[in-house]
């Protein structure tokens, strides 16, 4: 199969009975909806003094780490503000949970998923945040916990906080926006941090860049050509999981098993010493769960004591350091209001080519840069 | 064959006889030696005022003409400023030309099949110049342009112009020039232009971005999955042409035609009403260059007609102002002189865990703004 790209689950066909695939859910709006209601409310309730914040995260407060993070997510300078030093002082409570990165097309049951792993995790004494990263800007379909009635048990879960994908922006911003979530998550007290990302675009990079270790769903009976996988993805994968592996289907997921095997001994092997595993789990039916923690265990203590652990870490948090400068540098740019008009009246004139890109491009960044010497 | 990422060329194998495949070469310094070799003769040349560049360029005058996008490649601020004064004066005379995108995979035969074409244009009257986009980040093998060699007859002609990808740089900084360029080789008169590129990354999204046509260079006998296409690049094709189609092959080659024909019937209709073309050639014996040409001139015919060719030149050019000023927002900050030994510090210190990524980065730009508010 080249090029299909309409993501239609062939595996619901006739005949490959037993395996029911779920359509994805509509990707939600680009504007993240609690965010706006929560903003509402804070105005009314006026902020809190950044160390007010600091306090109630770190007593674990739930309702004002999601008040933090809101601000995180803000666009608004002043909010931008409190939210950096809220993370500069969280900084040196964060760093000690373990990063999980999880991706995989829709419909391949990511939600139900994380509620069953979520709840092994909190069942243990485990305190578990999931985030997520959603590349709005993709025309993808994919339910990046749009829908939290598909997380019911974990979303009434105390050990548990699930925030949704910071509202529109580019992906720097918005992996930015999770990426300083995480600091914050950590150090209200959670161990464990889910990333969530639909495994169709370059979103996959940035979770990778964030996470310690990144896992890959997929179904059986599906190639990989089907499933949208691209082949950069499954070479970041530390292990895959084939879901769905239930009744009719457990032979058909060992099959995809034994074949997505082979394929990694195909990849040059990685720099951590690890080798990618290939699992089968039941996300519904709770089955394979353990299997997959102990395999996550399993690499992280193998990375801890050969040093890959911290390594990784040191080079990501590198990675972050240009990262958030290439996007402070452009939303310093785009949120600045005596530009905003300008930068819309300028690409009018570039659509009807009464000027040039460049020549628009050099004005307004003189522009910027003389109001930059005269406001500052 | 999932994940096969090694570019081994399998088709050379005994099983399918007749088809022979190069290996690409293996990709040049991410440095351009002549430029350096060009810029060190500048120097002792002293420059021109930008209106001798521009009076040399309309003068059709090739010397003249890659000093002047000697000056574009060039990161020295006093070089940039020339640059565009020099862009600036040539916009005017720019535009005129068909801006045709070529990609495929090393092995596929580009230089030869842009020697081919190249003359087939040049002996019809056509003015040629030959670009490149080398994505010099990824670790990829690709003879962009690196072994001029290969190119014997179009680099001998006096009515070509090739010019190799420019030195070291992002892959948006290395697009940005390519795309200035393109303005001045118009000013100086040639009516087609190649934009070259190796069909494995993000690089083809920045070709598309800047190419009226975009054509995708494959090989029969092998599956796409080996030849590293990546689904995104062959839903921006306007046409394939499977390539080497001649000897043993040319049964194979009409095999894949069809097979791509096909699978191009599952893509969503495109924007332009241009239904893509899969076509055979080899460009080696020049056979087929002409009916490709022809396909080239149906599409313009077409879209000239139905308002796409201007609405998409349009379209580019919004994308390009923003895209220039992202750019030269990152390349202002990372050519700062003071800030080069203290960016490189504070990665050291997060490197090194004395230091986290968003303090670093809070740090580098007070301290840059700062000194933009002082010094301009």
């Amino acid at each position: 199969m080249i090029g299909d790209k309409s993501h239609k689950h062939v595996e619901n066909d006739d005949q490959y009975k037993g395996l029911n695939v779920n359509e994805g859910v509509a990707q939600p709006n680009t504007f993240n909806e609690d965010s706006i209601k929560r903003f509402l409310k804070n105005k009314r309730k006026k902020l809190l003094t950044p160390d007010a914040y600091v306090e109630g995260i770190l007593n674990g407060n739930i309702t004002t780490l999601s008040q933090a993070v809101t601000l995180v997510e803000s666009a608004k300078k002043e909010h931008q503000e409190i939210a950096q030093e809220i993370i500069t002082k969280c900084l040196p409570y964060s760093g000690k949970s373990l990063r999980i990165g999880i991706t995989g097309v829709p419909g391949v049951g990511k939600s139900t998923f994380i509620e069953s792993m979520g709840k092994y995790i909190t069942k243990r004494g485990g305190k578990l945040a999931v985030l997520a990263i959603d590349p709005s800007s993709e025309r993808s379909k994919g339910s990046i916990l749009g829908d939290k009635t598909r997380m019911e048990e974990l979303s009434s879960d105390p050990n548990a906080y699930i925030r949704p994908s910071p509202s529109a922006g580019s992906l720097g911003g918005v992996a930015r926006k999770t990426r300083e979530t995480i600091v914050l998550c950590e150090a209200a007290g959670f161990d464990t941090i889910f990333i969530e990302t639909v495994g169709v675009g370059q979103s996959e990079t940035m979770v990778h860049s964030m996470v310690d270790f990144f896992l890959l769903l997929m179904l059986a009976g599906a190639g990989d050509e089907l499933q949208g996988i691209k082949r950069g993805i499954m070479e970041m994968a530390d292990a895959i999981t084939i879901n769905k592996a239930d009744g009719n289907n457990i032979e058909k997921a060992e099959m995809a098993r034994v074949q997505y095997k082979n394929a990694l001994h195909l990849f040059p092997p990685t720099d951590s010493g690890w080798n990618p595993k290939v699992l089968t789990c039941s996300a519904f039916h709770h089955i394979g769960i353990d299997k997959i923690w102990d395999t996550i265990q399993g690499y992280v203590d193998l990375v801890k004591k050969n040093g890959y652990f911290q390594h990784k870490r040191n080079e990501q948090s590198k990675f972050w350091m240009y990262e958030t400068i290439n996007d402070r540098l452009k939303s310093d740019f785009y949120q600045n209001d005596a530009l905003k008009t300008m930068t819309k009246g300028f690409e009018q004139k570039v659509l009807g080519e009464e000027m040039s890109s460049f020549v628009a491009a050099r004005e307004l960044l003189d522009f910027y840069y003389q109001s930059q010497k005269n406001n500052k």
